[in-house]
């Protein structure tokens, strides 16, 4: 990467750097190649530490940059599509389902989910827990929150938690009717626990996906999926097609 | 709001912050009200102003409080639902389409873009600009690709640009039979332009969603369409219904 002295302009001062280096990443750099260290750029670019800093962190955001400690800056590859939504009207953990259930327990939900699943907010659902990964990465972590209304004949006789006790409860509610299924993406910071699990620090920003699984009228689970901001994009298509790809790289600029 | 001492917790200070304020912004604030100002809440929560700030920037990244210039913080509204995705299996600019043309020039487009399009790099498209307004405020922006190619009948004699230019190239790709589309989401950042149409600074984080229009098995239009991350969650269900609702709140945190 040549000197490059950024010339005076109305925009915010790191704001036009990251579209310099964002630049710079396409037409010199490969995927995985480490960058310069953060004072040899600040000195390239004629700009302060500060300023560099603040650049870096949006191309982080935007999934372009890689921070791993230990190994520095790395140029990040293309985000990788993760098929979501409706093109699989299916009952969660039904047919290519992608994801792993890790664990179950019985627990009030959050206010708010309890109010979608019109239950009283201090009565036990079960909660599902699953993990989902791609190309050897954890991309995703969800809570499934089912009332017990849903799964009717679940029995106690099995694993009180557990992988076995999710896939119970999993197994019981597939016997209901799905009549549609209604999904929202927003943005949201990972928790504690999501951000462990998704090897993320707390309040990394995630992709959060709700779906409202309804069978006869009514909402009989509820998903809230969050994914990692930094290294997904979601994909969804009118096609039976289920595509994990690559790119385009068509971000806003 | 009383006084409330943070315990000591491993977590980052601003993010068991973030937490508390949360819970507090759900128990005894109202939608629109107006924060204390920041000296005074740093002093209640017994925490530095720079952790203060931390905090409430994450709560306006999760669209819990919006900052406004002579206004203050207050409460943000729950998001706005905005219905994207496949239920609309139509050509942009048809139907209950939500988009206000409000542009159009010839352009070569972004090198990514062209590639998707398989037009060679420097060969100009038509670059349709229209907006998304939803209860009165912008929404999101999107830039519209056209090749040359799928608007073959397309006349010089119409205005050259604005929204009247716009319409002719809308109307000519709507005579192709559009196979299927395919769509994905990811957040970015918004560029000066958008950031100036959607009422926000350079940077601020937005829901990037691209839609590939194919019709007779090629790409026939790329939408790239960039929404406000802070006051928006993207709907899609598999149903026909076109549901514009607030809530229910079930962010992770």
């Amino acid at each position: 990467m040549g000197t490059t002295q950024l010339e005076s302009v109305p925009e915010p001062k790191y704001w036009h750097l990251r579209t310099v280096l964002s630049e710079a990443l396409d037409s010199e750099f490969e995927v995985g190649e480490i960058l310069p260290n953060e004072r040899d750029l600040a000195a390239r670019f004629g700009v302060a530490r500060a300023t560099l800093r603040q650049a870096l962190e949006q191309l982080e955001l935007e999934g372009r940059l890689q921070r791993r400690r230990g190994v520095g800056t790395t140029v990040a590859p293309p985000r990788v599509g993760v098929a979501v939504g409706t093109r699989e009207h299916a009952w969660p953990g039904t047919g290519d389902d992608a994801w792993q259930p890790a664990d179950c327990v019985l627990a009030a939900p959050p206010a708010a989910v309890a109010d979608a699943l019109e239950t009283d907010r201090d009565e036990p659902v079960h909660t599902v827990r699953r993990s989902r990964v791609s190309h050897g990465q954890p991309v995703a972590a969800e809570l499934l929150y089912v009332p017990a209304s849903s799964v009717p004949d679940l029995t106690a006789i099995d694993a009180p938690a557990g992988p076995a006790r999710a896939r119970a409860v999993l197994r019981e509610l597939q016997r209901g009717d799905l009549e549609r299924q209604e999904s929202a993406v927003e943005l949201g910071s990972a928790g504690a626990e999501d951000a462990k699990e998704l090897d993320r620090l707390p309040g990394a920003p995630v992709l959060v996906v709700t779906t409202r699984y309804l069978a006869e009228g009514r909402t009989a689970a509820l998903s809230v999926a969050t994914y990692r901001a930094d290294t997904c994009r979601l994909t969804f298509g009118d096609s039976g097609d289920v595509e994990i790809h690559h790119g385009p790289e068509t971000r806003a600029s």
